[in-house]
């Protein structure tokens, strides 16, 4: 890939952001009752009107992140966005619990009445990471101090007890460590703490390298395989939950740990984290007949009893141009470079909806469309900034930078 | 379609339930811990050991039924399987709960530990099922009353107060009234009445009729469309959820109606159920192009949001093709046998496999093997009577017999 072809990469992938944002401030805003629609058909078209929490939190984080950070997008429009979706995120999205424990909902009705609840931690994720970026756009004290409360009450979730989260315990369970919980833990201690001065950092760090130590127990296998679910003492475990590989999962642990290596200096965590989360979920995970990752695998060749496990899922693919890019950035290993290019060529020849804008997000294994809608309960915005975290926008920020589009005349980062 | 094939439909048929209960009976019995592995690869490996009660209590009433109405399967080693099975399942499916209600778990461990439970009345529908029909083969009355106190826990949820099933009440929700509820209970009442004389009869007379009503709600829009949820005065609900249609379910829905219109001499509901219930779902829900029946779609034409929307199961296929041979069977109109011969093409070329046996239960859109396995979560036993219901065994001896197979020779059924 030569530097004009990446410099064509980086035009496009901007202009595809600016499309994508465009679509969300055009259809997603609820001028009524606050927050956004998130349920949005191919042509715009709200087909429902509740409102996931996951997404309401990413789009105000979106908003925010670009408003601060991208001259581009400095403009009222986008600080209006994120101010109505956060007011309406703080004033609904917590839901009140028996047990007194900090809870968010997983659904709104459109005038913010609580649908579902999940038992997980994921709404609270994305919530805390809404209310720490929009607490940085407003100075607001209190809602930092509202990410901050919350996180301790996801780390004890996680880390002492998860009774709360409202699962009866059962005696057939035993306690499993997931990729996804470290992951995004790891992704919220870089959220609170970046720029933030030397005594949050202090305040996270402890809980950053436990991230770190957990995630690295999913190398499984001699290091030939990331498996999504590993016991707390980091074994493989039985049946197909042990077995379960989820290549977008694998890549986005990747660059998140490429990142801590980097900035924490520890070069062999940064090597792992490409060999292992980057390379390796690559390989196994592309599928080699039709191009594209593999949602969901089975370690040992079984197969697995998700329905849409042959899917192709935007999410994964921006995951791996993240992931393939910076890697190639902090090391120049021109392989790196290349996988990149394959990687770009399938997502922007199959994701991108040229007719009506945004992106397609679920495609069948052969690369056609399966469902046609820009948001749903899971999807939202599409293009690389949409992915939940922090270091996603980053990143895409990076990416539209020359810094990682022209490599050759940048020093490295690292190091 | 004409006599001579519809008898060899018959003879195919006959052959691929042996098939199936060879292959469940060699594959699916634990005879260490006893109960039944339900995840079974395509050629009979066992790739999981949990236990998932559905299939469990599904394969245990299957057994009981085949031994005791069929001459063929009246063998020792299916009241074996019927016996073992029932033991596991009384030892371990019901779990307890704070609240003293009766629950039961949705997947159990090797050993018998519940691992996960539903907060749906699922598990207990078919632990019901098993109970009853195996007090029928084992003639133990201790077990009929299981069966009869679990039904009586199950209206309680259903009728006056669903927070025992763990959902907390939240302020977005409205009560629904989703098909496959009344759909199931009414099964269950054919199960708990069937010969077991008129004061049974007479117990469940009135939740029977309540069932049909709430069925009826379903049919919507003049009588264009039967929406899957429904609120509970029947009138439609707003967004996906609302507008969800589930082709099979409305079919199996259908014949359960015309079975009950046939044996109350209710000839309008009669009518109805083929109409609105056979008739209508094959029309809206039967894919132009690639041939089979969808599994979800949006009476509006929106994409559904369910990533499998587009694919193609075995089991709507299987309660098509017992709804239109019934209800060619009891009306003698010609086109109804068409539709029948229709589904019968693409289910016998699509589903089984000649090679290891059983059906393949997860085709894509275009009709290409999805998922590869013979038993999963959600899959047991593919051949027809592994459908839920004691309806189900029932129709498919019918469907053996002389009687659906030559029709011109046997006199109408109803009336």
């Amino acid at each position: 890939m030569s530097v004009v072809t990446l410099e064509k990469c980086r035009e496009n992938i901007r202009k595809q952001l600016d499309n994508v944002v465009d679509f969300w401030l055009k259809y997603s805003l609820d001028r009524v009752h606050g927050g956004f629609f998130t349920c949005i058909g191919k042509d715009g078209k709200i087909y429902d009107e509740l409102k996931y929490v996951w997404l309401q939190g990413r789009q105000v984080w979106m908003y925010c992140r670009l408003y601060r950070t991208m001259d581009r997008f400095h403009k009222p429009e986008i600080l209006e966005a994120a101010t109505v979706g956060g007011a309406f995120l703080r004033k609904f999205a917590r839901v009140s619990s028996s047990s007194g424990q900090w809870k968010c909902a997983f659904c709104l009705t459109r005038d913010g009445k609580a649908l579902k609840v999940q038992r997980t931690i994921f709404s609270e994720c994305f919530y805390i990471m809404a209310m720490d970026e929009l607490s940085r756009l407003t100075g607001d004290k209190d809602m930092q101090l509202e990410a901050e409360q919350m996180m301790e009450q996801l780390i004890y979730w996680v880390q002492v007890d998860p009774s709360g989260l409202g699962r009866p315990q059962l005696p057939g369970e035993v306690p499993i460590n997931s990729l996804s919980v470290p992951m995004m833990l790891m992704c919220l201690v870089q959220q609170l703490t970046e720029g933030r001065g030397q005594e949050v950092a202090q305040k996270y760090k402890e809980l950053g390298n436990w991230c770190v130590e957990q995630i690295l127990q999913h190398i499984q296998r001699a290091g030939t395989a990331i498996l999504e679910n590993v016991s707390v003492d980091g074994s493989e475990l039985p049946g197909c939950q042990g077995r379960l590989q989820n290549p977008g999962h694998a890549l986005e642990a990747g660059w998140f740990l490429m990142l801590y290596g980097a900035q924490s200096g520890d070069k062999e965590i940064h090597r792992t984290a490409i060999r292992n989360f980057v390379e390796l979920p690559y390989q196994y995970g592309w599928d080699k007949e039709h191009g594209g990752l593999f949602y969901f695998l089975d370690v040992d060749g079984h197969c697995p009893t998700q329905l849409e496990w042959s899917m192709k899922l935007w999410w994964p693919h921006c995951e791996a141009l993240i992931a393939f890019l910076m890697a190639y950035s902090h090391t120049r290993k021109p392989e790196l470079l290349e996988i990149f290019s394959e990687v770009y060529q399938y997502t922007f020849s199959h994701f991108p909806d040229a007719e009506n804008g945004e992106w397609f997000g679920y495609l069948t294994q052969e690369g056609k469309v399966a469902l046609d809608f820009k948001g749903g309960p899971f999807k939202g915005k599409s293009i690389l900034p949409a992915q939940h975290s922090l270091i996603c926008t980053q990143i895409s920020v990076k990416m539209l930078s020359a810094a990682y589009f022209r490599p050759q005349v940048v020093k490295k980062k690292k190091k």
